[in-house]
């Protein structure tokens, strides 16, 4: 039997019932149908779709723009941290569980929207998505981008991801390239006669460890790059000078450089090695001064701040729109077994949201 | 049927015949079959013992002292190198085939003299093991060690492993040590919050890279020592700043050094790096001022040189005897498809040696 959900009770409470109900990645079914069953009996007044374990709903109010909320269902593993708990009381409220962080707080902000918000003054889209915390290539949100494009246009996509309900615009973009230093085997009783490619490879780390990373200010909010050996490998056997090393180099660049700048930049640091780029994500510029991202900071009341971390915003930034981070909850708590929320924060959001919206 | 040898016959015919007979480690059995035979019945005068896949030899004329020369049966595996074919002439005579160097050379020279030399001015001991190309625990001659030991008493040892027909005088030892970096982990996005354990062991391949190896000269050999990474590792993931880099470093010592003063030097080269000890081979002195070593070089008519590879020497030099390595073959070439030896090295040895004991 479907979960009930009640949308129109306090969003805290919505957040315990879906924590409450495990989804990790691939088994999200029940929370879906429980979504859909809510959004369908308690939400009349959007056009909704099923596609797949993600539920997709909109507003056609004829508005003459349209915002898209995002948020995932599915959770990492459970760690023993399920159903639910509380402590603290008053504004030390917590409330705990796999999920509580990241995202069903902010899952609940949005259900709780989509139910009580019925003459925003944008058009609403609200993409509760499927397998975001596994291989990029299960993504939900990147199966709605091939099968339903139209779902994801908007002047503004709020992804609402854990940033602690502040307004964090943009992500930084993530290289991810090998270097290699070449060498000549020899025995190590006679090496001499060799070249030791992991000696070879200390100059790298030398360059590393003096790297002074960039801060770099877009719309009033601060990226703070970095550049960090993720791995080191080399060697042959325990009497063989090695005649190879590769490492691997993860830099996070701001939304100034595009990846060819980037790439370009690391050729230049690590000019003598080897280099190959692995893996690259652009970054997302945090396009503040759009009209609709403007009015969701005033409404926040804060300051917005760079997203550090590359999340599912950079796919939406790619489909051309401004797009930001807004939940409630830690994201340095998310994927911990310990991971819990403020239930000031779940209110804060949600209220934010209606005062942009309203 | 057994493998008929000619041991009275030219030793570079004898090693032709030798190498043509396969014996991959764990193998042997064929071809100490055939040296057993050919020891029974071409030199009587000796008294025979046979071990596993190992035949031992030796005199008892009751000579104030006794010469140990000892040579492994066994190869490495062969790779489309059999049988042995030829090349050159005169002086640049060739003979190619797996184990032509390593080390059927030195193991025809010593059952040439087995034979033909029946009043040594020595007595001697030949010792012709197995499994020398393999796991030092299946080695033969710490079998014969644990189970004949007597059969390897003597006032000096000689191995008959290539070294290019100069006396090679002792060994180095050899230490491998683990060093490790530690750091804090964190997300490369935040990569200020962790600690890079990777980029700590730059300082590490630094003082490699600077590090100037001693040449130590004992006894008119010099010694070339050397410091060399073997192995480096380290990283969690594409995302993550490492906690944890591990580098192996093997350090080849001369015999002037002490197993324990080898580390306690690796200790002060790699002061602020945690160092595990995780392989240690003695070194063994060269010790040519000893009477019936004296002898040897006085009879090679050569300067001696340094052994820097470790190799069964050491095991003698463990029982408290000089023990050198003497025998044809560039051991460069030991263990490559392309192994050959120059006939004239053969002939050399076995000279030297008949003089020597003479």
């Amino acid at each position: 039997m479907t979960v009930a959900l009640d949308l129109t009770a306090d969003p805290v409470e919505l957040t315990a019932a879906l924590v409450d109900v495990a989804s990790v990645s691939g088994e999200e079914a029940e929370l879906a149908d429980a979504v859909e069953l809510a959004l369908r009996e308690q939400a009349p007044h959007l056009e909704l779709v099923r596609s797949g374990n993600a539920v997709l709903a909109r507003t056609r109010l004829g508005r003459p723009s349209r915002v898209v909320l995002a948020g995932h269902l599915d959770t990492v593993p459970v760690e023993d941290n399920l159903p639910h708990r509380r402590t603290g009381s008053g504004p030390a409220a917590l409330l705990h569980g796999r999920g509580s962080v990241d995202m069903k707080g902010g899952v609940a902000v949005m259900l709780h929207l989509a139910a009580t918000t019925e003459a925003p003054n944008h058009d609403l889209t609200f993409v509760f998505y499927d397998c975001e915390e596994v291989d990029a290539a299960r993504n939900g949100l990147g199966r709605i981008e091939r099968e339903l494009p139209e779902w994801l246009h908007g002047d503004l996509a709020i992804v609402c991801e854990p940033s602690n309900g502040v307004v964090e615009a943009g992500c930084q973009g993530s290289i991810r390239v090998e270097l290699r230093a070449t060498g000549k085997r020899a025995h190590t009783a006679r090496a001499w006669m060799g070249s030791n490619a992991i000696h070879a490879m200390g100059e790298a780390l030398r360059r590393l460890a003096e790297y002074q990373p960039r801060d770099v200010d877009i719309d009033g909010c601060t990226y703070r790059e970095g550049l960090q050996a993720v791995r080191i490998a080399g060697g042959v056997a325990g009497n063989v000078v090695p005649d190879e090393c590769v490492l691997t180099v993860n830099h996070r660049f701001a939304p100034d450089r595009s990846p060819e700048l980037a790439e370009a930049h690391l050729r230049e640091v690590f000019t003598g090695y080897q280099l190959t780029v692995v893996d690259l994500s652009p970054p997302a510029p945090p396009r503040l001064t759009t009209p609709a991202a403007k009015e969701l900071v005033d409404a926040s009341g804060g300051r917005p701040v760079a997203k550090l971390g590359w999340t599912d915003v950079a796919r939406f930034a790619a489909l051309g729109m401004p797009a930001v981070n807004f939940g409630p909850g830690d994201p340095t708590l998310s994927h911990t077994r310990e991971e819990h929320v403020p239930v000031q924060q779940i209110r804060h959001c949600a209220d934010v949201l209606r005062r942009f919206l309203a």
